[in-house]
């Protein structure tokens, strides 16, 4: 049964419009069928390497790899650079997991927290001076508070031992980076990008892949397959160590292509901050949401969190006629507030509609 | 540019002539789209479960597990299972990586190796009373060396205390296996069951948990999102702890529902070793190939791995025209072998349209 229904939801979320033709096309070309060491493939990781690296504007330092999720990210991160101790700023479930990984890794972590909703001022935090990474979220998505790049820039000074790195799971590439302040990012293929789930990129300096290899000469367990000399030993002739998501590498080189030319980056931007205004602009008039993020400087402009007076699944009842979806809120706020990802694959006009449908119906 | 092209590489390979089908089903349902906790999804989680279940008709006592690779479940099998000692039949690139692993998790590892293209006699092996899990390979990708499951079968009687572990990656569901002589198995999907790589398949007995507990409480790190506890907490709700790759877990289970309604495992493994025989056969007469497995026995019924006379690209040149394309042997034997896959995805008429050609072109 077709489902034509858009979603809102903040991952998994709406394809980016071009990735039906795109899939239909690797089918046809057989993309899901060739070796992964074969001269395609190779092919296929390069022209996606040089258009992400295009798209965000990377220096030549930063190596790009693929991993299966964030979440694996996550550990590998752990894994390939603290010897002991990191350090996290925590705001909502995906931080916090990231900062609970390090302790099941037998590290000890530190971290400064802050409310559901809230999120961090720079200036009043101090990272202990033994931290040996620093690990700040972009984009909360449980809570749709983001840290200003200003904000993540001001680490660097501080902090010069430290290697940093940002979770940019859901708002790559909305954020403009200061590559000479952070040493690592990453992100997730069904956020912003659009894809189907089962790839994550890790981007790493040459300070990042450093470290792993001098805790590997420390004779420090740093992993198997996805420890980063062994990810690189493979990504310099274009290729992965196992056998990867080869569809869906494909089709984020494809997709980013696409982004290249509709404008790049900026013209993404753009138009996420002038999607995001409607419905920012619509919460200030509604009797029934209010915002979820009390600072207006940390709101996500990619993925929207409100408090809400009706009951999420009550709102899905009044879009289910118009064929749209958002997300309940995440973990303690899923009856409490609603979230609504506005991702590159939303289009200005059904955000829009979107609005109108809510503003109509429920004021 | 459209592909016609027949693989007859060891993986990725040939799709299963379903695929298509179903992902262009997947898109219209928008399954790249929704949630890992909606309802749909549990339902995709549950049915290919269920589907497999039967399709391997395992035992009420086994759990099944969604991963991003065969390769992670090594990784994992290592850290969930192993304190000090682990043991390996090694005879191949593939069980041998398996093997390093361990080593390189700070774990010591014990193997019993045999060169490439022979494989081992349970009989004459003792694996070390100290030995806590023991790692079997029932096809060995790289040589095409099998292991009967007799075979594997008397490792159990010797040895009762050790995990017994089968790497089916390149050959479930073919091995009919006997499931009170192992504790654990895993493939990944882009071999026999014919999708694009990006999904690995663990199944545990409750004793393989029950080590991953016990290790976990004697403050062991076993990992992080993907230690068994955190797999099976959220798999009991048919969930998986990260955001999975949904669409192959989707069409994972449309295509074992095929194959279930070909016949199930019974009538695959009839076909295959028709399909095999048909090979094997040739190269009996053939005057450019010969068995690359001296010992009939072991000779593998999914990945026939030849000795040729005939460098492996010039074996493609000749099949160029005919549109279809046999692997290269692996590793050092990249030029003097030739792999050829015979997955459930190759139709005897395919099988024997290569057989054909091979030898009215080569002898």
């Amino acid at each position: 049964m077709a489902n034509s229904k858009v979603y809102f939801t903040p991952g998994p979320s709406e394809l980016y419009p071009t990735v039906k033709h795109h899939l239909t096309t690797a089918l046809d070309e057989k993309i899901g069928t060739i070796s992964h060491r074969s001269k395609t493939f190779i092919d296929i990781f390069k022209s996606t390497t040089d258009h992400l690296r295009s798209l965000l504007q990377l220096p030549d330092d930063f190596q790009i790899l693929y991993l299966s999720s964030a979440t694996e990210i996550w550990e590998r991160i752990i894994q390939n650079a603290v010897i002991e101790k990191s350090f996290h700023l925590v705001n909502g479930s995906f931080s916090k997991r990231f900062y609970e990984f390090s302790g099941e890794l037998g590290k000890q972590a530190y971290k400064v927290e802050a409310g559901l909703g809230e999120g961090f001022y720079p200036a009043n935090i101090t990272v202990p001076s033994d931290a040996e990474i620093i690990c700040l979220t972009h984009n909360e998505t449980s809570t749709g508070v983001s840290m200003p790049e200003e904000d993540i820039h001001m680490f660097r000074e501080k902090n010069k031992n430290a290697l940093i790195y940002i979770d940019g799971v859901s708002s790559l590439p909305y954020p403009v980076l200061d590559y000479s302040k952070i040493d690592s990012l990453f992100f997730s293929v069904q956020k912003c990008f659009g894809l189907p789930a089962g790839l994550g990129v890790w981007i790493v300096n040459s300070k990042v892949i450093d470290r792993a290899e001098a805790l590997l000469k420390k004779g420090i367990s740093i992993g198997t397959y996805h420890t980063l000399p062994s990810l690189l030993s493979k990504a310099i002739s274009h290729q992965t160590p196992e056998t990867p998501n080869v569809l869906n590498i494909y089709l984020l080189g494809k997709v980013i292509e696409d982004m290249l030319h509709k404008g790049g980056a900026s013209a993404l931007r753009k138009e996420t901050e002038a999607k995001a205004q409607m419905v920012y602009q619509y919460v200030e008039r509604s009797s029934v949401f209010s915002n979820g993020v009390a600072d207006a400087r940390l709101r996500s402009q990619t993925t929207i969190v409100l408090n809400t007076t009706i009951a999420p699944g009550e709102v899905n009842n009044v879009l289910e006629p118009f064929n749209m979806a958002i997300g309940a809120g995440y973990g303690s706020k899923k009856e409490s507030q609603i979230r609504i990802a506005n991702f590159p694959a939303h289009s200005p006009e059904q955000m829009e509609a979107l609005v109108k449908i809510l503003e109509t119906k429920l004021g």
